[in-house]
């Protein structure tokens, strides 16, 4: 076994110096008072896009499941494991969550991956294969559009997905009575990671930008 | 539809106006050519146990699984969705990352309710009951051990779940074949909240903190 | 016969007393030696889409057609009246115009009329139904998609027909002629009424924001 | 594919940090409500008389059709795409504008076209040839006079077309019936370039100078 990347040690160093110095009494609270995070976030694995970043969230806010593509599957309650599902449950049943935010964002390769018709198993298990089967109709629906360009699919495909793991989320029956009661809130977001754009679902399902100020931003005069 | 919640609306608001614009070429880089990040971490929800900020990481360093209890099931080529091995599949054969951390923490909910045989199931799906069997049998040994207290046993578990998972990530075919040639390390980490201490797992399994200079803090120190 | 709309002799007098007696040199020598644009622009009827605002152009510069939905119709040398294509005609024989720039916008009346299938003729004449017919294909493809809102397959629409606009110029002998020489360029643009933004169109057909800085904007906090 | 013309980039630039930003919330309002412009402004696509500029008009004031020599043919039922008739067609019918202005403006490049009878087609398609048909007969008059100079004939065809297009408007039925019942207008213009000078036509057909107090400019005006 080789020693743990030093990499990741050197950033350790750095947070126990910088932001745990700076909220030692905080990490304290939230272990003797237990954690009661305000939002449940499903996000995309992708390095590019943590919501704690993004968000620019502390410790104790946000209750984060990443798997590739931000999906969440519907209802099965069968025999199998679950490990979203179970995360769903706990945020919502446990830490008594009221808002969940299901995240997703553009390049997002689990999302090309469903868009390859002609991809080949990742290995024998064929486990994103599988996976990416939760939007496979929608895939297959958007994919057939000729008329838009790989990228505009992707991104259609990308918002589709969101609003159905939206959609999925109200098939637990825990999730839609809280819904259905106004006491449980759910919202998309689509974050561009080339611009930094975040995108929030309106009512319609569709994204817009929120309306907030943003200092300008110097850069040099590069067009697209 | 109630309104995006402000408070991440704010956060964002931040990032834009701090990370984001001290980094925008790197996300536009990011963007452009991809992500090649250097880590799979699989890490808790927890919302007090964010992996980018524990090791101070930035845009693209870390490709990141979070469910409950940061665990990876075996390898089993069935027709069911695996989202967390469909995720280790992707960083491995796609994005060919060469380190895996597998990091818990304390006080985690999940692997406290494995240890409550008595515990009820959180909702009719029992999602959290099924996800948590993956450390059934380990919970139920430990659980029986009445020398140690609570306390020592939910961090005995934590860190056996680990181990567990280590030994399930050697269970996928195309791990095994890069461990055995040394092209994939897979490390353990555990972090503990209400410290902020980081233990890593050495070679025989056992979990110490590493040799790093932290700047000193004003405070007792108190392993769990 | 009524008297001229006060509010346009009203307007005049602010140009008169405002831009045209600043630039009164100008407009002077723009009619003695002739008008020599730098770029056609095909742009919307559409009111809130003046090329000419979004540009902030001056007298001079922009060659401007405008039709509902910014559209260039394939090469037809029947013996029909063709508007566009005669001033496109224009632009490129006589004024050697090297830059066309085709430029749809958000919420377009036109494209909302091609995708509504059920919309009636406007008049006996459908001039509209048949007009928008340019983009029938393309329109009937889009709206079958039931997966993306109607907001995004009006977006998607707008943004086929530019794509679409510019395939049709190119079957113009003298534009594939000088395009194929490198001397005139063709771009697409999309104006985003509600925001402002504006996207380009790269290399692929894409859309997107061009890397300009622009000053923050100071308005109150409401997401969309 | 070149970059998309900086000229162009840069003016944007200014809109955004200029008339943009000033008026960010009527462009949000009109992007929510829908737009209602006053006028429905038929002008030509010369450089030199972008009809935004001539009357002052911000965002959502001016619905504009513009082609070569702000023609509007007579009404034609027939099976070909008429983009000027049905923009006419979009205005009246859809926006319910009830102000139609048709411009023209001096030094007109089509108008002078149509007065050359020995042109050549400026392509095989002969675009402009065609669409200068539209005035042919009153051209071949008016270039038979020889006891006018040549850019007398210019301005007296100019403005023959501006009637010949509200006679044609007066085709669409329509339109007949709205202004029958006085509840459109019809309005004629004529743009002098080199003076900036607006003549606006009255009941008789003739070009008139309104009545408007401009504050005085320092120069001789010499009417065309």
């Amino acid at each position: 076994m080789s020693e743990f990347p030093e990499k990741l040690l050197s950033g350790y160093r750095n947070f126990m110096s910088g932001r745990y110095s700076d909220e030692r009494e905080r990490y304290r609270a939230l272990a003797d008072t237990g954690q009661k995070p305000h939002t449940l976030l499903v996000a995309c694995c992708d390095s590019r896009a943590a919501p704690e970043t993004i968000f620019d969230c502390g410790p104790g806010e946000l209750f984060v499941v990443r798997n590739v593509a931000n999906m969440v599957p519907r209802y099965e309650p069968d025999s199998q494991f679950h490990g979203t599902s179970a995360a769903v449950e706990y945020a919502v049943q446990v830490l008594e969550i009221r808002n969940i935010v299901v995240m997703g964002h553009g390049r997002c390769g689990g999302i090309q991956a469903a868009l390859d018709a002609s991809m080949k198993p990742l290995s024998e298990g064929d486990f994103i294969g599988k996976w990416m089967g939760l939007v496979r109709p929608a895939a297959t629906q958007i994919q057939s559009n000729d008329l838009m360009t790989q990228s505009e699919r992707q991104t259609a495909l990308e918002r589709v997905s969101i609003r159905n793991s939206i959609a999925n989320l109200q098939t637990f029956p825990f999730v839609r009575n809280l819904t259905e009661k106004g006491e449980l809130d759910i919202h998309g977001a689509w974050f561009d990671i080339s611009t930094g754009e975040l995108w929030v679902m309106n009512e319609k399902g569709d994204f817009t930008r929120p309306d907030i100020s943003v200092p300008a931003i110097e850069a040099e005069q590069s067009p697209a």
